[in-house]
């Protein structure tokens, strides 16, 4: 991560300066508040502001006047009820705003959940910076060969060098070119917009990214999943240490249910009350494909 | 607006409990929070939360690392760009919460509003209350004879009597009659979730409701309007005089280019260039139809 | 149901009415087309429009430049998989508009559903006709003892005979008055917008409703469920029928993995590989509350 | 454009097999359908279905049971009506899909209109082509000097010269060491999801996209602005034609209200007035900054 002084005293500046307010407050996410947490080699999340707690969940699920109940094991009982019987709507009223740095590639997936609020770093007005993600040697991941859209083990000797060459030469003869191109001294200098158009997905943007919690659960489940790229992946897991201190209630229901639960079909059901009946059940008397069969028996050995 | 010793309490309650937090706070919303503005007979408009303010809006356009500029004008000159120039998403990036109280056939307008996050109070669930909306006199209004979707002058006399006497009783027996439907006394009691089909529109329920500041300027530029039905254009208004205690400068901007602006079509606007050339423009001569003549005259003439 | 004889022969008309064209045709929705399929006393669904079928699900997961796949078998196959796995985007590509009469309070849970678009007859422009839902005596249910949110058996004797009585009188009365207070028959008459308040929620209302598969199918998963009120369910149900028509490969995906499948819980996984191992597990040492258990229970016995 | 002789065949395949349809037919769009119609060097825009026209629109907004009126000149009058008064649900009632060849920096812009439903082409799971956007001479322009968000003059001489072959080069570079990296001849092979990453912002990807007509119209009103950058101007341009021969009166009524109207501030109008009545109304006397003042030039001028 790469924050310039100035940068980093603007956030303390920031974290300096307490009022008070009347509003629900989230003792967890006041500690927060501002601090970048690193995610990748330049990357970070950084909590920009907040709205609600485990409370409002329950007062809005109520419809009430003041806050949620007076007993807090009441408020964690109907957090579970929710969450189980998936009522999404209490779980709308808590918002979450976050300042995130970010390779353009993870961007590009995360992009595609459309229920948020964004604001990106221009390239067409600004000039980005020279900031390239490349990946540790242990992420340096060979394609799977069991599945099209994954990865298997890391590279290793030669092969795992010239890779890492070449990403970092690319990157940085692409962003010489973008510097001197952009540049208008001795010349006309071509346009910002047009620029960026050579640099490689590798590069760093930032956003702020607003979202409310049912959303952002609905986001974790995705990419902090194992089947998520790594890269994305690195993210959610740094936003579920977050969420874990903002809203602890909603954020065990959510594990419990959402995170280590999982979904079974109608005939992987059938499956195993008959297993439950001491039948032997196989993939070929399961009526399941292999595929459906092999995830099933992950699911059921745990 | 009745609010029980009961209710009044937990709000009191609520607006005695500071604390100290880090993020954004708005002097005006604090005024506001959790008290109830009274709307209509029964209802009511309470900031339960909000995220964000003036500051919020330009730090998010900017994606930048600290508070917005140094310089007050500044953050209010950006704004004004951004009002002016259609960019939403920075407004995206403050968020309102409010519990409303409201009569149903209100509540069913304002949902069509769909970008927002609602939790209402359950019929199915629970009691609802014998609470009806009667208009005051001189909202008792006749059907326009020139607008099918609007209204005329107050009704007068007996007419008026006997309206306002039909809307009471009418209301006042369906209750009876939903209380005694669902009463389980010496019988076994109609499911709420039937019984609740028996009550007219007039009834009051509540909901909170929350949504960002972008499609909040939105739903008050079109409910705020002089063409809005009168009970959900009460709302509008209150929820207005809010939002300039909230974010100024963003208000401000909304007045100028939203509320007192009007969108010409290109004929309007050839029109108005022959008109600032001399030329007598008539609507025989304008190109427009009459009815676009009459909205044409109505904007440049004030 | 209630068309009038004119309405029926504009349905008729546009059956009679076909031509040619290039897109995507679903012969069972061909079917279905305009025609009205009752719906409680006097509802109905009509399909209206649609676009796409089973091969444009696999078209779109595939960025393909022709059709889905030659084989029809890798279709349902690749179908299967996208359910399976939570890959919603490409059933997003199919879509479907519906003109549905239904009473307000069936509107009222529906309209929650915020991802649809949405056209309602308007009771500020119009008149509504004398429609309302009255429950066939087998549907008149009690208030569950068990269940806040529910209903138990049906209402007997007469109980059922007062509350049939209560809802045909209120409702007829409700709208003389209505009726008598938009006359301008010898006064003024009361405005639309106004006069529809003292309408009650077992009137008919009508809309077109236009979703996208996969937010139907959500639709469908909440409301064709056995907890969902059944006025509501039974279009739901109704709808099911026509999914089926409309796309058989995704709607058997849809029964397999959503309707008939369950999710379990981290905890009630746990359970079953302990029950599968020979264990004996109670409610006391399953880590469960009594609802929890209670809801396992159903799962795992099916 | 390249299209390969197999997609070729594939587009040929469906443009030569009609079936009949009940549904609501656009002659306009059966011309266009599964047709490539080239935009930039490489990239595409075919219509791959569509949903509804110019009387699907009245329709919805009438909630009718027939088809719009039968006569034309009031569907086009009331359409042009719910335009002027952005009555939006209407236009929400059609709906059009595309598949969509663009390069990654355009497809970053167009992602951000959140309200329609994408399936791109996955590069974790499948390998880009080796094709990228290079501009013509004429669009390769510099940056503008009086906007830090536009482009001025085109670039010339030696300048121009370099910044092609620096973008030519870059391109291929990056492109040979992806395939070099994910070539798993004696070697392991990079993971895709990965060494896309080396891959610039101005390679062609491709989506399906699905939206609504009043989604489309907000999307074209902003990118077929003149001030959107050429690159999605372009696409967007393309995309009206279509529309334009899909719903000709809704298309028309938004060249009318939209792409050639204009909206005017509350000050903006009352310097309209005061010119009017033949005051000499300047920027210093106009109460608006000088940047609103030449934007309001540029409206009353033409």
């Amino acid at each position: 991560m790469t924050l310039t002084p100035e940068q980093q005293s603007e956030i303390d500046a920031q974290r300096a300066s307490g009022t008070t307010t009347l509003r629900a407050t989230a003792p967890g996410m006041e500690q927060h508040l501002y601090t970048a947490i690193p995610v990748l080699d330049h990357g970070f999340i950084r909590v920009i502001d907040y709205m609600g707690d485990d409370a409002a969940i329950t007062q809005a699920a109520r419809v009430s006047y003041g806050k949620g109940t007076k007993a807090v094991s009441n408020d964690e009982g109907l957090i579970r009820y929710l969450m189980r019987h998936w009522h999404s709507t209490p779980f709308e009223m808590c918002e979450i705003k976050l300042h995130v740095k970010l390779p353009v590639f993870v961007a590009r997936q995360w992009i595609r959940h459309r229920t948020a609020n964004v604001n990106e770093y221009s390239a067409r007005y600004s000039i980005l910076d020279r900031e390239f993600y490349i990946p540790a040697p242990e992420h340096l991941a060979a394609q799977s060969v069991v599945n099209n859209q994954g990865r298997g083990e890391a590279l290793s000797g030669e092969e795992a060098d010239r890779v890492l060459r070449y990403l970092r030469d690319d990157a940085m003869r692409a962003y010489d070119h973008y510097e001197e191109m952009i540049s208008d001294v001795g010349q006309q200098g071509l346009a910002r917009e047009l620029a960026r158009m050579n640099l490689p997905a590798n590069i760093y943007t930032q956003w702020y990214w607003k979202v409310d919690l049912h959303n952002l659960l609905h986001f974790l489940r995705l990419r902090a999943d194992a089947h998520a790229q790594y890269e994305i992946r690195v993210y959610a897991e740094a936003l579920c240490e977050v969420v874990r201190d903002w809203v602890p209630f909603a954020y065990k229901a959510f594990e419990d249910y959402r995170m280590g639960g999982a979904t079974l079909s109608s005939g992987a059901l059938e499956c195993v009350r008959r297993m439950l009946k001491g039948e032997e059940v196989t993939q070929e008397n399961s009526g399941m494909s292999k595929g459906e069969w092999r995830e099933f028996m992950g699911v059921i050995e745990g």
